[in-house]
């Protein structure tokens, strides 16, 4: 499936490995390469998920909507408590919830974010429904969650790219949300769009090399922060 | 590779299925029949991927751990903050770890985990590091990682098994965990083993249908609360 995934910024993504760094590689492909693991036991997405701002017009269809839902649902969580739940607004299928999610950006993702068919909050319910307490997993579970959406959305040649540049409070007002549930990030979903869709400084930055800490940065053995590999 | 995965609970879960009900299906494959969604979409670790508590000796080589947090460190993160760090104890490579996670484990957890070859402690960084604000999407970060990480292990033939249970606190006592990092989680890490590894109580209860709230009751459109689908 991942085959079908459209390199629009092929060039782009091509010229940057001629400039690589070792703290600034681009791909797993490059970073399998430096560390000899063997690709073919990579997970396909990790090699072709990345967050554009560019997006087509093409609609996402309901089918794929359900199975991306059906991906989130099927994570788990802390005493299979499912803290999650989600607002979709498409322009196709629900384009008044599509405005009142647009509504709660901030501007500077508001101009890029528009490009996207679909906007899609993530939301956490911060107590136990048995029980009413406190559940400190919820944000981790519902991350998770989304975990699973977007390589599922990769999967299905859909990109995603989520914001936590957007107001809560515009969100819990416009859909009058209960107390108990936290917006945590708005999702922009779509196939990916050609770069004259964005403004120029959007333009000029889509499809840089993405960079990431190293491991012996973050995974530790016996001693915190030494490295165990 | 998921076509690799042991199904020796294969007996108990055909069982289930005869008895299963519209509220209690157990499969993916089950799901999708009842919703018309085309099986051939979905991401094969959606149908493979659960949580066992019986795991067998097989130790877990360095290499897949190695692609399994390659797995997690390509996750996307609020300002690429990238909040998550990992504690790994290894039977086979890092056995003093090993005892000092499994030592903050709750007893109810410790007596099935214990035949796990790995257990792996889930940090998130509460306090960005450039600006020392707080990180409100720190553990939804976290947790997005971790979704990357189990879904890559699945894709290895690795089961992974998730526990709120444990002490947050003797994990910081025991790793000398500088105040600004909070253990969310302790996942159990390795392949799948013989239910006689058990205790009786768990024994019985290993492998039962899976279940998980309807979409409906979690995906909304224009409407909190109401179906969009």
């Amino acid at each position: 499936m991942f085959k079908n995934k459209t390199s629009i910024y092929s060039n782009i993504i091509s010229k940057s490995f001629t400039n690589k760094t070792n703290t600034n590689l681009t791909t797993m492909t490059e970073i399998n390469k430096s560390k000899n693991l063997n690709i073919k036991k990579f997970m396909p997405a990790l090699n072709t998920r990345w967050s554009p701002r560019a997006f087509s017009d093409k609609p996402v269809n309901e089918e794929d909507l359900k199975i991306l839902f059906e991906a989130a649902r099927w994570a788990p969580s802390c005493f299979n408590e499912q803290p999650w739940s989600f607002i979709v607004g498409s322009r196709s299928s629900s384009p008044k919830a599509y405005d009142l999610i647009f509504d709660s950006l901030v501007v500077p993702n508001q101009l890029w974010a528009k490009t996207a068919p679909v906007l899609i909050v993530s939301l956490s319910k911060s107590n136990f429904a048995m029980t009413g307490q406190p559940n400190v997993h919820a944000d981790y579970d519902v991350g998770q969650a989304v975990g699973f959406f977007i390589l599922q959305a990769d999967h299905l040649g859909l990109y995603s790219h989520q914001m936590g540049g957007f107001s809560p409070e515009i969100v819990i007002k416009n859909f009058n949300i209960p107390k108990d549930f936290k917006p945590i990030s708005v999702m922009a979903l779509g196939y990916i769009g050609e770069l004259d869709r964005l403004p120029k400084d959007y333009a000029s930055k889509e499809g840089l090399p993405r960079a990431r800490k190293e491991q012996k940065s973050f995974v530790f053995g016996e001693k915190w922060g030494e490295s165990r590999i």
